[in-house]
């Protein structure tokens, strides 16, 4: 596939007009150009650019309200409570963070429950900005689901992903681990389905239960979750602080992220910030320190994120990021402009 | 090995008399046995009785404190700090669990950060707590380093448990989860060393980072961590929480919580408690009864936590516990009375 280098201005312009242009609100359409480049920067493709023309579809047929106002609250002192209205669920997290992260700063932690909601992009990107203002940030974020329970053949729970990022002490994020519930992510099986390809043992079961390599069976029934049962543990946590404790629809009860059908998913996310240095006396920043030397002091070990911030750094020098011609062409007709 | 059936009064009684005979204060002994008698009621052998030898051991030789004090502090309206004071685990999280729950009802969320503290016993059973007083609970524990990176060869985290309780809105407990991040607990693996019988494959790697199913090649090098580089993740995170966020002793830093060596661990734990019947505008519990309902409704699974509430009530029923004859006795030895 032929690429073509795109600097982050005309990336962010181009998102934003194809937004626009399929009736989102101007500075929804800004609030999700600037998420396509942050998760361009950070070298995730298959979450940036790539995800345009399905936010585009969403908007034009209603499954996402490209109109949509999210509404904040605090029904509690150190709890605030997000309704996305059936729109993106950036915004809601946007306007959900400009008061949780001085919220946890004063309470010491602080909790932001978001519901009516949409896929949330990469997880990973929101818990770093809690990072980055200094705070340990946990998220959750629930999908339909796709995953069954140990034992059991009938998906209850999505891939659900959990991101925790750790402040650096300097303004920046130490180390940042999201990752899903599942072996692999499901867009990984359906891109297999699509160019008619096996999957590699251990990624999906049948609708029987029983391991597969057929993708299209693997799809009809569920995803192997990660670590057999913890990963199933893991996914109910996420669902059960996503899902449940946000009063956002279960995985069980919600539309697909992909595809026309269906109506607004209305997930949700859950998201705790958490003003470590308090809590530790004082002593966070030196033991996470001390804790990612004997990560990195071994050959072959990185941070967790650290690919992610190796593509920062290589996008800011460049200036750019590379984008799929063809996809960049998609874009720039649902923006109705020149390619 | 010969079982007898004990009183949960009687074995109060019991572990109480070795506690204070090896030099624990009768307040701290008291809620010691209290946690043994849960322990053994939820079916949990290997953290019940079974650890108590290790108890008065480790306050005899001043490993653990048995007359330390913990402290309480509230530093940020939300967050407490408890101070173990390299006594036992369980005074510190008793004496904050009983400022944490009336704050998490009134804050909406509420953490609690434990340092200079020591192995916790069965997680779950605390945060069980913090469910049967209709909060969400959220535990994290850390211990001496047992597992390696993804691609390292040293030990950078233990087998580092979280847990997660669910309240079932009728002052009980509608799910519990409680895992650790490697494939198997290590006293299996030392369970394994002392028969002399070599391990399954999967459980650990040698001191060269390879698979081994020799028990103490696996002693020597790492515990396997479950669903690979994101068991190391999720370890990562509670290492982050229990340790560095508590200002508490890494895994890397810390004294073995068996044996007589390295003086006090003072390791640490964290917990978080969320008021989710607030955060979810009133639906908490109907949709987190829908989702266990999706999993019960499948033949053949069962709830997690399923498993120590069917013990409790045989064991409520039978009001008693069966013990081993063998261990009884050497715990009767160490309080001094007849067996």
């Amino acid at each position: 596939m032929t690429k073509r280098a795109i600097s982050f201005s005309d990336l962010k312009i181009l998102v934003e007009a194809a937004l626009v242009a399929s009736g989102a609100r101007a500075d929804v359409a800004a609030i999700m150009a600037e998420s396509v480049v942050r998760t361009e920067e950070a070298g995730v493709a298959s979450h940036g650019l790539a995800y345009v023309p399905t936010y585009c579809e969403h908007v034009r047929i209603g499954k996402v309200d490209g109109q949509a106002v999210p509404r904040l609250e605090r029904p509690k002192p150190a709890l605030l409570v997000a309704d996305a209205a059936s729109g993106f669920a950036h915004p809601a997290i946007r306007l959900g963070f400009e008061a949780l992260i001085p919220l946890a700063r004063e309470m010491g932690v602080a909790a932001l429950a978001i519901r009516n909601s949409y896929n949330a992009g990469v997880l990973g990107l929101h818990t770093e900005a809690l990072a980055a203002a200094g705070l340990v940030g946990i998220g959750f974020t629930n999908a339909p689901a796709s995953i069954a329970p140990a034992g059991g053949t009938k998906p209850v729970i999505g891939t659900n992903p959990f991101a925790f990022a750790v402040p650096d002490g300097k303004g920046g994020v130490l180390l940042s681990i999201d990752q899903s519930a599942s072996v692999i992510a499901k867009s990984e099986v359906m891109k297999h389905a699509r160019e008619g390809r096996p999957i590699p043992p251990g990624w999906a079961l049948g609708p029987d239960g029983q391991p597969t390599t057929d993708a299209n069976v693997g799809l009809s029934g569920s995803m192997a979750p990660s670590g057999g049962h913890k990963g199933v543990g893991i996914g109910l946590m996420v669902e059960l602080l996503a899902a449940a404790a946000s009063g956002a629809t279960l995985g069980i009860d919600a539309s697909p992220f992909s595809g026309p059908n269906g109506g607004p998913p209305r997930t949700g996310q859950f998201f705790l910030a958490i003003d470590a240095a308090t809590s530790s006396g004082g002593l966070f920043g030196e033991r996470a320190a001390r804790l990612a030397e004997a990560l990195t002091a071994q050959e072959g070990v990185r941070l967790p994120g650290a690919r992610k911030e190796q593509a920062r750094r290589r996008h800011r020098a460049a200036g750019t990021v590379e984008v799929d011609q063809g996809l960049y062409d998609k874009v720039a007709a649902l923006a109705g402009a020149q390619a």
